[in-house]
């Protein structure tokens, strides 16, 4: 299969092949330059009329860390409070406001999503691409990502992002992986229940 | 900024620095062959409890197309016409009747989402990860992607998607770059505007 793909083999290992989930950490600690380098690679994927929703908030302080792991489910507790670093990331509702900036050339862009509904969901759609991009550039980054979505997203949003508009999504570990750090590759999908045609 | 990356140059340009979202398309198709390359390269991407929602329907038949046409946004309907090939990507609020074969350790996971709400939103969630990894895995291929959100996604749903529980969320054009494929890079956000800390 592999060649049709244009992508090295190794990166093809380091992005999808031989990447895992990690659900353990090195004390490694992770550095706001690393994360930099990430989203100055990631930020070049695409979505809807460049509008760009996802935001990323590190979990830097002993203060946040202990507030967002009384938020995690039982099983996603202990992972959290151990991984050198721990980012929510979430859609900005009020991603709208910048396209000006970000889509110039559509005057008025900016006021086409009057109703808060339609406007999440297209901030959901969008950021959900762009943690997809996110969890590759971690990766990319030599850096092993545990995302994960056993939390209760209304309270970290009301206790850690209040007064933004973000919606939290998915919260990731992020870290060189530890002793264990992954269970068996589970099975995926066949070729015929996914790729069909008409 | 690229120090602090694994994934080596090249492969940051083919995804990510000179990737660009594609307008035109060269004749030349694109086979089933690399359509299922790309998907045993990305199949491997995480989702939540290995769920992989995500559906790949192909659009091959003129009479197909001739109905995804009517569907789409005024703007988006020509290249639609012209694209090599035209996938809808969907996700199946039915992911859970596959977790007994893919989840399989977590017995009773298959009856873990009664409510069809929260069913379709963690559809939606993980398909949304899952076209971010594809859109990738087009240009691993050496392809370009022309991803979509402009088109009545309901007419779609009940037209071409009917009797199943399918959900479109993007349509992608997907080919080689044809004359003037695509217009200048938009600007992206700044660092600080996209990553915080708590």
């Amino acid at each position: 299969m592999n060649d049709f793909l244009e992508l090295s083999s190794d990166a093809q290992d380091l992005l999808f092949r031989q990447a895992r989930t990690a659900n353990s950490f090195t004390d490694e600690p992770v550095t706001d330059e690393q994360v930099a380098a990430i989203q100055d690679l990631v930020k070049f994927g695409p979505t809807a009329m460049n509008s760009q929703p996802l935001r990323i908030v590190l979990v830097r302080s002993d203060d946040a860390r202990a507030r967002l792991l009384k938020h995690m489910a039982d099983g996603n507790r202990d992972k959290t409070a151990a991984a050198p670093l721990v980012a929510i990331l979430a859609a900005d509702t009020d991603f709208n406001e910048h396209l000006p900036t970000v889509f110039p050339h559509a005057e008025g862009a900016k006021d086409w999503f009057p109703d808060p509904v339609a406007r999440e969901a297209t901030a959901r759609l969008n950021a959900g691409l762009q943690i997809g991009y996110f969890i590759m550039g971690v990766r990319a980054a030599g850096l092993a990502a545990g995302p994960m979505t056993g939390f209760d997203a209304e309270g970290i949003d009301e206790d850690l992002l209040a007064g933004t508009g973000y919606k939290t999504m998915v919260v990731v570990n992020i870290g060189h992986p530890g002793e264990n750090a992954w269970f068996d590759r589970l099975p995926r999908l066949e070729h015929e229940q996914v790729v069909t045609a008409l």
